[in-house]
Order: C-alpha cells, then structure tokens, then sequence
C-alpha cells in the first residue's frame, strides 16, 4: 500500500477516534519526573477525548497536577499519537451527553465510584502512520486545527 | 473466555515480546514534567528489551536522563504493561548478537546512524490483562522475578 494522503489519514484518525474504545495514556509525575502510561477507555466527542480515572491513581494525580498527557491510539504499527492538554472535571459537573455516552461506550459508568473524576482531554497535535514511509506528512493537527479542512 | 490463569498470561507475555515489532515507550521531562509516548521498536532478548533512537529526541534524552520508562505491548483490549529502569548502551558497546537480532527483527539497524543510543530496558513489574475481570491477578512479573517459574 501506498502511504495515505493527508486527507485519507485524517479520516482514519476520526475513525479510530470514533471506534476505539482504549488509549495509553502517558504522564509524568512533577515531583519525581517518573513516566505512567496506562490504557483507559475514552469518548471521543464535541472534539474531545473524555477519561475517567481514579483522582487518586498515578494517572489521575499527574493528569490532574501537571495538566499534559500523551494518548497513544491503535496498533503500534497504525499509530495515532496525540499530544494535548487535560482538565479535571468532577463526576457531576460533566455535561450529561458526555458524561451519559462515555458510560454506555466505556462499559461503565463512573458517576457513582467515589474518588472518580472525568479528565477531558483537548488535543493539540496528532500525528497517524503506519510505516516509515508514513513518516513524512505525519502531522494530520497542529495547534488545536485540523490540517485538511 | 474465562481469565488466564497466570501461566497462560505469562505464557501470552512472553509470545507478545517475542513477536511484537513495537512498544508505546512512556518517559517524563524531568525538568518540565511533560510525559512523552512514542512507539518504538524493540528486541526482547536475555531478559531484556532493546531499542534504538536519537539520542537527542525526547525519548532518548528523558530515557538517558531519568532512567526509568513505562512500556505499553499490544492491543489495547490485551493490554502488557511494562515498568522497567533503562540504561543507554553507546551502538559500537552493545553485543553483537543483541545488535544483530535487533537490526533484523525491527528491519533497521541504527549502527550507522548519528545521534543514535541503544536504550535496554530491564522489566521490573509486568502486569497482563484482557478485560476487567482480568484485573485480579494482573501481575506477571514483581521485582524483576516472573511469578510463574
């Protein structure tokens, strides 16, 4: 196959974005600069990737104190890398569309778990390849806009 | 399907590190606290897993300076998680055998390339899992020991 146009990947990245149930998520303790990455169901919608976590799991104190993450979507060799900035959002302030399509696309419904909060995660920039050959013109957003209209 | 016993999850980990091509490689900014995931290719070979990349990409620079690295193997939905130290290995010091096998089965080899570091990765802690009720009994590997002789 040959490397997909912009085009093409951008409308891949949606549907992984749209199909996908997982994503790694990677963050950094500020205090001791040690790495986390954990696979946590998303929703993707209203142009935001929504997580529900622990406030209290490595994850969910370095999303919720350091305010970046990494998302990694996908095989490893379909890659969808997102950078982006996150908020936490208490379980009851999400709106309820969100808060209503996460639980039935997630599998569970975080509302009732104690010490849960939603994290909702504005991407930044995303990059999709698949081979080396994919490398160039891997950028598909850059500074929150999509680059194919 | 029932869970895997852990026999069968650390037989699964060790099919997963053999075949798989690449790994989401988790690291931190020490000086920044931004987490940083890359998928990268990897050799599992001695008890441990190789890689290659730039020395001065942030992976590289954050595994050189930190030491230590999150690994995410696999599909999302059967999810190897790896928490390891690192330590950078310059291309010409690394055994030949380790260089070769990784230059074959990554379909690269980074001996000839500037600015490149062998980075290996000693697992401490492996957890496997599929589905939820798979969270019991997730962990393979503690203190560097697989749980299963």
């Amino acid at each position: 196959m040959s490397p997909r146009s912009l085009a093409e990947r951008q409308r891949d990245v949606h549907i992984r974005l749209r199909d996908d149930i997982d994503a790694w998520v990677a963050t950094a303790d500020p205090a001791t600069g040690n790495p986390n990455l954990s696979p946590l169901s998303f929703l993707w919608s209203d142009g935001v990737l929504v997580f529900a976590t622990a406030e209290t799991s490595p994850t969910g104190r370095n999303l919720a104190t350091t305010g970046v993450v990494r998302l990694g979507i996908g095989l490893v060799r379909d890659v969808v890398l997102i950078e982006g900035t996150v908020v936490a959002i208490p379980l009851s302030e999400l709106a309820t569309h969100l808060s209503e399509a996460f639980a039935a696309k997630a599998g569970f419904d975080p509302r009732p778990l104690d010490g849960f909060s939603f994290f909702v995660v504005t991407p930044v920039r995303i990059q999709a390849w698949r081979d080396v050959d994919e490398l160039d013109g891997r950028v598909v957003m850059r500074g929150g806009a999509w680059l194919e209209a």
